[in-house]
């Protein structure tokens, strides 16, 4: 616990000091005012996330974590359970998507076995902080106990402290776990108080009926759990993922060292949340990649005050979002770093009104 | 005119006969199906338009064309005119938000000097295919002869043609011209019937009491100059700009060549507009790259039945948006070429249904 009481207390809010003055800079840049719409905006949120007049994002990371689910035996993904541990050894070989999109980002895939149902066999490249072989299936009760919850939001801030030495300027999350989709659609519908159906979707490609199924699944899990939706330990441990909890300390670890996070979807989002619950100042830190397919996804968004940046029917997960999105963040500082000024391109400036 | 009707004439229509099978690969990839959205239709569009199962954008060319505009004196831009030639040499020195975007996308910018009001200095980099200086004012009469629209459009094929030798995969366009969202106005409402309020906007960001002034100068070129919304020479001639024919040009000759051309912001959509109505075919070959702040942007599009890849509140021009696309059409081909398949990667299938 001390770990994660430590790293929620470094975490400072974002003051807003530099804003105006990097707004004037934008401003003597040779284009009309404002006319980059988001990207200043993303030049001036990373000024202040970095307190960097000039942040370069050179070192990108995308955190991918797998963890299994024991609601995945009520039939809510389309996917067998036995696809989670495989996919970790597509991440590992470079052969999934969030591999492809995070070489065209130009980052680096950091691959963490946060829970998976059975022992992986070691493969350079992954990073094993297994908290246990799959939580419990949330529709009969909690997903794991409270210092489970604790130790993966823990394990999370680990894999982040031991990368961070590395060098991150810009950090992205990504899940992998067949029936994922389930636990997060619990944690949103508990935090948010919105209507289960209204934030639960199709996931991987679920029919009608397996889409009823996993309603009812979520509706138990609330009903039998009855989580405290301002207490995110008691979110997680009875909602979540043993990969929910990770990305949240991933995400807390980020904020504590003022390195802007890149949420992905809808699974992402859910860990979002419970960062958030831990301490909203996480918030300012955070970079909405994208609006997933997944209904629920925009109800944590607007939760947060979030705003998307890319709304491209994406529905993958594993930080493939992220990726996509690291570019335009990417943008924005080039933009403020690059950029010839009226002054120096002698350019003359607007008529004065 | 030979040249312009020979570009036409060598425009096919897309057959979609290869995307049936580009979609079966696509789900045998390590992903649910359809998980990856828009990125699966930009590769199945991308592999339609070059006939190439296996299309790399490698070379990546941005058009941005510049020309002056009559209808400047009306005061209906921000900016004074001599910021035209001031921004031209700005980007053949790499300062301008185009030449940022553009080397973060990996794409090389070729300016034009389609119609500037003065003579530019012989500058490295700088293609002139001047038609004249600056069109007249639209607000009184024709912008230019039908002759000289003929010739706007044959000087971007041209440019084009003279890129193509030295390898193109992907175009994007761009565009630079004080008060050329007036022309562009003008040419949406001419095409699309919309009123002209609804189709006109700030521009480089104007005041009320201005904006007035552009919609009256708007509402006097279509009441003077009558074009005929089927011809896209008449369009061009009475309400274009020579910037606005170039980019026309660039775009049946990418279509042509069988190129996919990335279309920037609202003066790249009324010159797509303008290659639309010449040869409507023209259209499959177009991505449309954003959404612009300027409302008559969305008219366009929506006449021509294109959908933006991104919506970031942009209205600079240039190619910016353009470049910010380029990368997610990028995207799109990587992840057909470069990710593993279920078989390759030993990953189990979904249940069956």
């Amino acid at each position: 616990m001390k770990l994660l009481k430590d790293t929620v207390s470094g975490i400072r809010g974002i003051e807003w000091a530099l804003s105006a003055d990097t707004q004037k800079r934008l401003d003597s840049l040779t284009k009309p005012l404002g006319s980059l719409g988001r990207l200043e905006d993303l030049a001036k949120q990373v000024v202040e996330i970095t307190k960097n007049k000039n942040p370069k994002l050179k070192d990108k990371v995308i955190f991918t974590m797998a963890g299994d689910h024991g609601v995945a035996v009520d039939g809510v993904s389309a996917f067998p359970q036995e696809v989670t541990p495989q996919m970790v050894y597509n991440f590992l070989k470079g052969g999934a998507g969030i591999n492809v999109l995070a070489r065209h980002a130009g980052a680096r895939v950091v691959v963490v076995d946060m829970g998976v149902a059975c022992d992986l066999k070691a493969a350079s490249g992954l990073v094993v902080k297994k908290v246990g072989f799959g939580t419990k299936n949330i529709a009969k009760g909690p997903a794991m106990s409270k210092e489970d919850a604790v130790k993966s939001i823990e394990n999370g801030i680990e894999v982040f402290e031991d990368e961070f030495k590395k060098g991150i300027d810009i950090a992205g999350t990504g899940d992998m776990g067949i029936g994922n989709t389930t636990p997060s659609s619990a944690i949103v519908a508990a935090v948010t108080g919105r209507k289960v159906e209204d934030v639960t979707g199709r996931g991987t490609g679920i029919d009608d009926e397996a889409l009823a199924g996993k309603i009812s699944a979520v509706k138990k899990a609330l009903a039998v759990n009855r989580a405290d939706p301002k207490d995110g330990i008691d979110v997680l441990s009875k909602l979540g993922g043993f990969e929910i909890g990770g990305l949240a300390g991933v995400i807390l670890a980020a904020a504590s060292h003022r390195v802007p996070v890149v949420i992905d979807g809808f699974i992402s989002g859910a860990a979002a949340l419970v960062a958030y619950i831990l301490e909203p100042k996480t918030k300012d830190y955070m970079i909405a990649a994208h609006c997933s397919v997944e209904q629920g996804h925009k109800a944590a968004l607007s939760f947060m005050g979030l705003k998307p940046l890319l709304d491209l029917s994406l529905r993958l997960g594993e930080g493939t979002g992220a990726a996509l999105a690291m570019h335009i963040v990417e943008a924005g500082t080039r933009i403020l770093n690059e950029m010839a000024t009226f002054g120096s391109a002698g350019v003359s400036e607007r008529h004065s009104d």
